[in-house]
């Protein structure tokens, strides 16, 4: 159909004033006095709605008025400056078609409503101010993460989400299977015979793409993988979902330095792209959702990360002990609480810790020549904790194998990983950054439930 | 690092000619004579390499001579134009230093290996020349297809990947669970208990995000996902995989011929994008896998796609039934063999073929005014058969009841679908682009095998 997104209306005022156009959307409010009626229309293409104003001139105006709030029209009309209004212009109608009718037991009416009372209508939450601002932030930022790398000539690489490894025992995971539960296939003595599910074996969804985007990144140097992880933990908080987006780039001949610097400008990047992108989004967030955040995000922008060991951070700590429900010493891993204080009370700007002792990261991470501690980063940010978690890799194949070793690994499981060691190693690095936390440090959005389109996390699976 | 791309070695001619860089990279092959030897060195960032010449003025000559393909290596010299030769320019070495070796028995030696045999080796098979042009080609066709969104202001939403409702019916589905399989909790009569499972009732991995997007595109106009998608059919074909990943725009005030215009505007899009971007992958694709690919593709993008009624089409293919292994007649489903007859032999070009009777179409496709057929279109290609399938969607709630009522399709199941109807139902359409099959047509790749980096298909499921 020929309709002018609003969207344009606003990018191109001075092309549309005094000009006829057609919209198509959805009314946010309607009012009408006995001659004239308003109608507040959003399309969705862009943050602000569009005002019209329609007369008793018009046939079908007793019957326009009648409509619901989220009732869907066509409007044809011309574009009048308004100088001195809320809105920089309006559209005098000609026609309101109405394309279709909203029942009066529509949910979202014209008032205030909770985060709570929106989650319980995933399927219609979408047309309200916030979380349109929420899911279009969420798709520039997606954006701006693929555009970061891939002009930097990494690699998109799909690692899979049905997998028949663990990874690094990185979390609890869901099992998939065809195999009818009513009547689970069973061998002789009695086991779940896997021979009868669809791959032959047990498999389970991913919690990490990273031992297979490794394996990517031996061939083309930089890749990075943005794709559902899934975690089967039984944690209700606001900041864990079952299902969840990660970005996992992998940098081969780079060691944690690069790979903190890679990190420190992918955030930058992705922060100025929806602040210039998502301008009238980002003014919503700052005035109803978190005062300050601008000036936040601007100032993450503006500074260089801080930097510190993990020996230094806890040496830092342990002097505020007395303010901790756990209590820090050398060996013990970051709590939220220890990582918020860091970044927020300390650094006041996100923070990148380093060189975590070995026994609280994970096997794949290259250990120091002190021979205690590993090449691991986290970075911290204000109001979140944990963003991203980062490491250099051991690429001594013999090292690795004594870690996996003394961690009583299955290295025969993990022979696609050593053979990286054994054909080219290279010094090589990653990160991880968990996109919905993204998304809640950009909107300062609270709830993870509040930045997924429908959210699942434990006992929830609507729609 | 401060390392140089050899893609900025190739893209920037002038600007390294005479300089002294620093290039790190794995040995495709290497050879050498008494007193002078030849590294062909490839580091992930172009698909060419880069030829090193060192000799024995290194005081590692004897060392470097012996290490064997797949090495890697760190090379600092002089970039010297080298005109007349296969290369424009080489590397004339005063340092080589190893990185990491590779053990004789590295799998990928200088020769032609079947891709049979590479798929056996889905961890290294990148790093040969198909495979790396491969997975960059589908790198840069996901971009792709971001950018043509992004710039059309279409918003990218992420539906879930575990799913309580099974969308269409459009195939067998996986079942995600935490129970356990050994021992599956039954209730006292005997039925799995499922308040027992992690989300409280059965869900599975989706087949299609389709549902869930439409309830976005009533917020946003247009939108678009692009995220994996799972069938559990044991179908062992070339062109089925059990994960692959899917690209679904949904957009409002838009009919059946707005959503071919799109598609058509997509592809057109994609491949004019690849071919620019990917010149040197495309070239070997052109040469070594399809002759006459680039030809095609380049066709594809200069001529408008075919538009038949399914009614014509089948009135065209009954002409040459003693062709087909399966005879067409009104109101059956095309095979592959038909759709490639028609896109092949007929058209000679991409075709869209439209209105196909409702029987053989899902639930939620708009029905026409004869009552007999829906707005649906599925565009055809060459080599592939249907690469696209989309429609209009019914928009009006009584018609669509209807349906499911003949269908006998749970209506409870689908509240949040029908409410789209109930409030401010417009006109709107959407199609579905099975990203695998786009890349199998970009590259000229025969098996959807070798354009996933871990196929998963019936039986298999490695690392």
């Amino acid at each position: 159909m020929d309709l002018v997104d609003i969207r344009a209306l606003f990018e191109e005022q001075e092309k549309y004033a005094g000009q006829k156009v057609t919209v198509g959307g959805w009314i946010r409010s309607i009012r009408d006095s006995k001659a004239i009626g308003f109608i507040v229309l959003n399309d969705g293409t862009y943050f602000k709605p569009l005002q019209i104003v329609y007369s008793d001139a018009l046939s079908n105006f007793a019957e326009i008025s009648k409509l619901n709030v989220g009732a869907a029209v066509i409007a044809t009309g011309t574009i009048v400056a308004t100088p001195g209004a809320k809105q920089p212009f309006e559209m005098q109608a000609e026609t309101v078609e109405i394309e279709g009718q909203s029942t009066a037991d529509y949910p979202l009416q014209k008032k205030r409503h909770t985060l709570e009372f929106l989650r319980t209508i995933p399927h219609l939450r979408a047309r309200t101010n916030t979380f349109e601002a929420v899911f279009k932030v969420r798709s520039v930022a997606a954006y701006a993460i693929h555009s970061f790398f891939q002009e930097r000539n990494f690699v998109y690489v799909h690692t899979p989400l049905i997998t028949g490894s663990d990874c690094e025992g990185a979390g609890e995971m869901f099992q998939v299977t065809t195999m009818d539960l009513n009547n689970v296939p069973k061998t002789e003595d009695g086991a779940v015979d896997y021979s009868k599910d669809f791959f032959g074996k047990p498999v389970n969804l991913t919690v990490s793409g990273q031992l297979n985007v490794e394996t990517y990144a031996f061939a083309f140097k930089n890749v990075y993988t943005f794709g559902p992880t899934f975690r089967a933990e039984n944690s209700n908080t606001t900041r864990h979902a079952a299902e969840f987006w990660m970005i996992e780039p992998e940098m081969c001949f780079a060691d944690l330095k690069d790979d903190c610097d890679t990190a420190e400008a992918m955030l930058k990047y992705v922060i100025s792209y929806v602040l210039e992108h998502c301008p009238e989004e980002m003014a919503f967030f700052n005035e109803f959702i978190d005062k300050g955040l601008i000036d936040r995000l601007n100032n993450v922008v503006n500074n260089e990360f801080g930097r510190i060991s993990y020996t230094e951070a806890i040496e830092l700590l342990e002097k505020h002990n007395d303010k901790f429900d756990y209590k820090v010493s050398w060996g013990c891993d970051l709590q939220t609480e220890h990582e918020r204080f860091l970044t927020e009370e300390i650094f006041k700007k996100p923070v990148f810790v380093t060189d975590y002792p070995k026994e609280i990261k994970a096997f794949y991470m290259k250990l120091n020549p002190d021979g205690k501690t590993v090449a691991a980063a986290d970075c911290l940010v204000p109001g979140i904790g944990e963003i991203i978690g980062g490491s250099q890799r051991e690429d001594d194949l013999a090292i690795l194998e004594k870690r996996m070793d003394e961690l009583g690994m299955k290295k025969d499981e993990y022979q696609f990983y050593l053979d990286l060691r054994k054909y080219g190693s290279v010094r090589h690095a990653g990160f991880g950054l968990g996109f919905e936390r993204c998304v809640m440090y950009l909107t300062g959005m609270a709830n993870i439930r509040d930045v997924e389109s429908f959210p699942r996390t434990v006992g929830n699976c609507e729609l």
